[in-house]
């Protein structure tokens, strides 16, 4: 029998694990410097938690979901997205009675969505994302993107843009509602199933339909820009100020509405203009979801947030040919050359590790030449020879790899010497 | 409707991340001292990957795995341990080509087990645990429980002991499984029913079955100890003498045998000796397992690893009233005292986090004395206060948190004059 990680799934191996810890830690840094905390929530929910936010006539929700049943015969999804499980713990800990709002929070792990398989998508795929909770300010809005924005100059990309729509409020969204509706109701038979089971139930989802994405009612539809109330396009106008006055430059699209049913107000994404970048060209999207925290049983929470996909920041990453500079594995690599070698080299490196020092040695009982070979994998900057003649005097030879200079040492001042060496 | 965590699974929430985090970074540290490198496999595997190797007449595999069928009537199951994934990703990757070996990683991530609640026990919780596979050599025994006694150290905990023993190989092991059921089957009615299945298929589980753990047989069942064969307790020497010369204390235990079926020779265990601490004292737990890599297909490759709960980490250091220090979360707070006021105060916001600076604002239109709070509870070692004057003279008021002392200064220069302050 052979196993293998389960389709659409991935192993991150040890040659690359490194990149996502270096934007893991950019991460957390510019979270720090914004004061967003990091909260983790589980890795699976009730399901009909994402039903009520994520919105039931959307893909992910009808076709994407990982569902099973527990022991308990409850019904439980991996959880597709982040923020309707933020929001539960928002509301269910009630910390819409924390004394600092909005509460600011960051959240980065696992996401399940059952997707067809394509360059840059998983089933399985890392998250990173951050919400404010409790604020109705246009500013944090504007420090949400900004956030965002900072990320991807961080990790040293350039080539991409900020797309910028309003969905308003609830009113001026019926009003586009009834609008969507009168739109393709006359041809609604040239569309697909999916769409013409959306016309009543949620006709905004029409216009992110993957199958009919190219039929001309598509681009002749009405434009929620047109239906935004006095108070939606107020909002949307201070959004807009902030964003100018901290000089972050953005892109109208009247088309953005995002695959999730709970934005309103404030929608963006932030894409790719790399042309070496495949055909999904958005890195991460987010926006304001004032209304989620009522729909699932708490008080009125104005939210506002955004997620990423680790993976298609790295992508990203490889197709403007940035990258990160790989530390070297190693300070010191032991070398021995037989049993009492080794186990005066297995002391000596517990005493180095002890010291604070990165070290390693053989396992493998391989003679001295593939020994040192595996120093200059690890970068070694010190390698440390150990052979019958050592174990007898009680010294070990210590040889920089820099220079190739090579010099015997005392057992009892190697720690000394190599603090000297590796300053 | 109102949503709660599933049962059996928690929130961390932004009060309590911070701890996690500062265990996490020695764990990164630590593992980065000793060279092994972080590898990432995902939250579920195909079931028969765990019959297989944590063994079907486990609890684990019998009563705890969260199973279900993806949407391509595949059998998967939310990963209950780590090791069977990384050696499934091992044998996968063909890892055994590579150059150096033993590959030494450590994984860290949520695993699942649906088991009876209980005080720290979660049905989701966090396992940290490292693999060396590729060498038999018994000092890398002795590394693996280095490295697991020094995170311990490193996080402040004094009172905690390490327990070890062998199972042997697979000669020693059927010869003690012969006398094993020479032992129980006189008497095995007086057993539950779980532990007659067990006689025959798996005698050595009978051990560490809950129900009829005070049964007097127990006591009395032939030890493991006696059945190793000469190759096998020399091994055993062989770990001791390494653990000895580095200076780490071992209990013997022959009882310690480990709730999976794939640990041979080294097995071991962490047990917190704090009288603070519950009934169920176990810290982590590892050991060898030869034939795993094989079991699902691969080459033989000799491995040794262990894992600990991070919520049981967390644990043992309240028991014994160890904790971090918690750091500030800001240098600069914002107070701005109207409209205008907060327009400047964000972009200034801007400025700050731009150059480096740890910074917040107040996005609820708060009265100055709730805002100060903010600050206060934010520990901001420096907050600025614009209202309508400073607007108009294009200055800030700069209060010094930690005497009080308060300045003008001109918009143009309060960067430079931050940096200054907060060296």
């Amino acid at each position: 029998m052979n196993f293998k990680v389960p389709r659409g799934t991935q192993d991150i191996l040890p040659s690359e694990t490194w990149k996502w810890q270096r934007v893991e830690s950019v991460i957390r840094d510019v979270c720090d410097k914004y004061r967003y905390k990091e909260i983790r929530t589980p890795i699976f929910e009730q399901t009909e938690l994402f039903q009520r936010t994520v919105g039931d006539t959307t893909d992910i929700v009808t076709k994407e979901m990982y569902t099973f049943t527990d022991r308990g015969n409850r019904s439980m999804t991996l959880r597709p997205e982040g923020t309707a499980p933020v929001v539960r713990s928002y509301v269910e800990n009630k910390m819409f009675g924390y004394a600092d709002q909005p509460v600011k929070v960051y959240y980065q792990g696992p996401m399940f969505r059952y997707e067809r398989q394509q360059a840059g998508r998983y089933r399985q795929f890392v998250q990173f994302g951050v919400e404010a909770i409790g604020s109705a300010d246009p500013a944090i809005d504007a420090e949400v993107i900004s956030l965002a924005m900072e990320l991807y100059k961080r990790v040293g990309l350039t080539d991409y843009k900020l797309v910028l729509n309003s969905l308003g409020d609830k009113e001026s969204r019926i009003a586009h509602r009834e609008a969507l509706i009168a739109h393709f109701k006359p041809s609604i038979d040239e569309l697909c199933g999916d769409c013409q089971a959306r016309l009543e139930k949620n006709p905004l989802r029409i216009l992110d339909c993957k199958v009919d994405r190219e039929h001309p009612l598509m681009q002749s539809a009405p434009s929620l820009a047109d239906f935004l109330n006095e108070e939606s396009a107020a909002y949307f106008e201070k959004v807009k100020g902030h964003l100018d006055a901290i000089g972050i430059p953005y892109e109208l699209d009247p088309n953005l509405v995002r695959g999730l049913d709970y934005y309103n107000h404030t929608a963006f994404e932030i894409m790719s203009t790399s042309s070496g970048f495949g055909a999904i060209t958005t890195l991460c999207g987010g926006g304001r979801y004032n209304g989620v925290a009522e729909e699932i049983g708490g008080p009125a929470s104005p939210g506002v947030g955004y997620a990423l996909s680790i993976e298609r920041l790295l992508l990203a990453m490889e197709a403007e040919g940035k990258s990160f500079t790989k530390d070297a594995d190693l300070d010191v690599y032991i070398v021995t050359l037989e049993e009492d070698a080794h186990r005066k080299g297995f002391k000596l490196l517990n005493e180095l590790r002890n010291a604070g020092i990165r070290a390693d040695m053989d396992y493998m009982d391989r003679k001295m030449k593939a020994q040192m070979k595996s120093a200059d994998r690890f970068k070694a900057k010190t390698v440390i020879v150990i052979g019958e003649d050592e174990v007898a005097d009680g010294v070990v030879q210590l040889k920089n790899m820099a220079d190739g200079s090579q010099e015997k040492v005392a057992d009892s001042t190697i720690v000394t010497a190599l603090h000297e060496k590796l300053k």
